[in-house]
């Protein structure tokens, strides 16, 4: 697949951005953070993990966007659609690119206002002293909320993010398909994960900046830890959950193995599992609401009793591992085409343990369509 | 190697900073990124890369560490030292833990001002927004700059510290040394990329979050960028640099590979970065400043002419892969025994082109040691 994307869709996101712009009186809007950056601009690089040097880009109400960064990035800022690029040399203990961004935006805003994403899910990658700085220089633009512009702009995805996200789904799949290769009795966790992110890079991710799992007799109590050292038993459950990156685009989807033959409480609970996600499919469309999946899933679930240990049951995604919505029942999302989400409910089994599923889905003008291949009611046998 | 650290280790860090807060009259420390939270709690995760969830520890001047999380955090937050966990159903779209955290701050400041890392590589992760309804919350304690006291902290490593560090650059050692397994002349750099991924991993890799690299019959443009499809020709110079991780810290370095005999601009090149790391590791003693190694390094580079187009020559290492300081004129902090330091001379060759080569060190009572195993005058040959 080719890499990237075509100026039009650049052009096509700072049109969306734009026009929220001028409906609230926004000048401009600074972004600070890699998939904020790399949406607008195109800059994939994997320096974002040196918290050394911060960077900015400037959209403008009308025109394209200004990037004021480290000279380190200029080289790879130059071969995107961006042609306003403002370099200073980082890192610099007097002034780390502060002046030379308040000078850009005094310009660029011309007096109006500028809008930061302040909202739920967003972070600011500045030195929180520097940003201090930044608001009391001399004829500073006012700095405000984004309005959650940034937010509603990427939370739908273009057919050629879909494309990419698709890609990155099919490389776990072929992934998960695999894993009877790497897991046996005997085998620890940590090897399992070690050779399952080598799987995911075989088939063709780019790199693998998430892997979490599990393993026990009645599932697993816990869903982020790291790895231990502990051998698969027979009759364990493992479950594998990978959010793993093509040019740039998540998947985040997992999959739950049994090591021989299930214990019926494991049978069962997969079972339900699978049934869950397809009530949420069954409810995913154009102007349901984020709840109405979540209660979907959570009647099967639970009968309705209530939330999920996990905090939600399942989310968006694209550039980041997970994006807005949320699926619980404060968030009334309206879902619209081209939302990506993943539904992820999760059961209790025994003794503090649980079972999680997820699928990867796609909002479309009708209903919705599956990213990564279904999986069926009876779990994957090792 | 035994994952995780003894309680004694935290408890000493905690006494570090407890001496240093009192100093400065702080009566607690907010932290709220992955670094800080693993340095002082052991909680380790790869969940980080979800953006959705703030996290938030509090350091009192006295006692133990406080986490205030999301639940679907507690059960590994309880296999740490820290007794005191609080935690709110996450995400909650009305308060996302701050009502809890201001009520927790009060509770520990008792009226004393509350630091946090603001200054230079530091960022604070948590809506700005909620930041700022936080620090107008009824009765909240003052909050204040925490005088670099967590850098100062973090910047020199234990004895456990730095024997993680060398797990990891004995990793990429090895994943170094059979790169003419996957490196041909015809290999994109894609595949390239995507192979050492895995040799990192097969080595003993927990996971590798950064690789760049670049190629060119005279050197590379840019140390950055993502790999392309592009393939290596003969007479073309590959370098490598690598951030992978085992239990939690970082190496960071690079090798450069000549594929068949180097043309005599890059064997020079070469050459020449080999001696600059050696003038770095000589003036690499505590009570050696910063400053010093650079230009120990730029006089072997440039004759003393003047700062490389990175940026810098090398910086700190450990739980992120570049912390401080940096080697630049500019930075005049005084090393000492403990410190890990990235050695990282680069060098123009021609066209633009540059060659860039690292080391990984950390500083003794008397000079420094070679964490990485020191690359010979003459470039590897593929």
């Amino acid at each position: 697949m080719q890499r990237g994307f075509p100026r039009a869709e650049f052009e096509g996101r700072m049109r969306r951005v734009q026009a929220m712009m001028a409906e609230n009186d926004l000048a401009a809007i600074l972004v600070t953070t890699h998939p904020d950056v790399y949406y607008f601009t195109g800059f994939l690089t994997r320096f974002w993990e040196s918290p050394s040097r911060p960077w900015f880009v400037i959209l403008p109400q009308s025109g394209e966007p200004v990037a004021v960064i480290p000279g380190i990035g200029e080289a790879l800022m130059r071969s995107t659609w961006v042609q306003d690029i403002r370099t200073w040399a980082a890192p610099d203990l007097r002034d780390d690119g502060v002046s030379l961004l308040a000078e850009t935006l005094r310009e660029v805003a011309k007096g109006g206002r500028v809008g930061i994403p302040d909202g739920h899910e967003s972070a600011l990658r500045m030195p929180i002293a520097d940003f201090e700085r930044l608001k009391t220089m001399p004829d500073m633009p006012e700095i405000v909320s984004d309005a959650e512009i940034v937010r509603r702009a990427r939370i739908t995805k273009s057919e050629a993010e879909i494309a990419k996200i698709q890609v990155a789904c099919d490389i776990a799949g072929r992934a998960f398909d695999r894993v009877h290769e790497i897991a046996q009795i005997g085998t620890s966790l940590e090897t399992v994960f070690r050779h399952f992110q080598m799987l995911c890079l075989e088939e063709g991710a780019d790199w693998v900046p998430y892997l979490a799992g599990g393993f026990g007799p009645e599932g697993y109590a816990d869903v982020i830890s790291p790895a231990t050292t502990d051998p698969l038993q027979n009759g364990d459950c493992l479950m594998l959950d990978t959010g793993l990156v093509f040019d740039g685009y998540f998947c985040d989807y997992d999959r739950n193995f049994s090591l021989g033959k299930p214990p019926q409480l494991v049978a069962d609970a997969h079972e339900r599992l699978i049934e869950a996600t397809a009530a949420g499919f069954e409810a995913a469309k154009p102007g349901a609401r984020a709840c109405d999946l979540y209660h979907a899933m959570d009647r099967v679930l639970t009968g309705g009793a209530g939330r999920n240990d996990n905090g939600r049951l399942g989310h968006g995604l694209g550039i980041n591992l997970t994006e807005w919505p949320s699926f619980i029942a404060m968030d009334e999302t309206v879902l619209e085409p081209g939302m990506v989400l993943t539904l992820e409910p999760g059961i209790e089994t025994r003794n503090g343990n649980m079972l999680v599923h997820e699928e990867d889905i796609v909002i479309t003008e009708t209903g919705a369509r599956y990213l990564s291949t279904p999986q069926r009611s009876e779990i994957r046998q090792i």
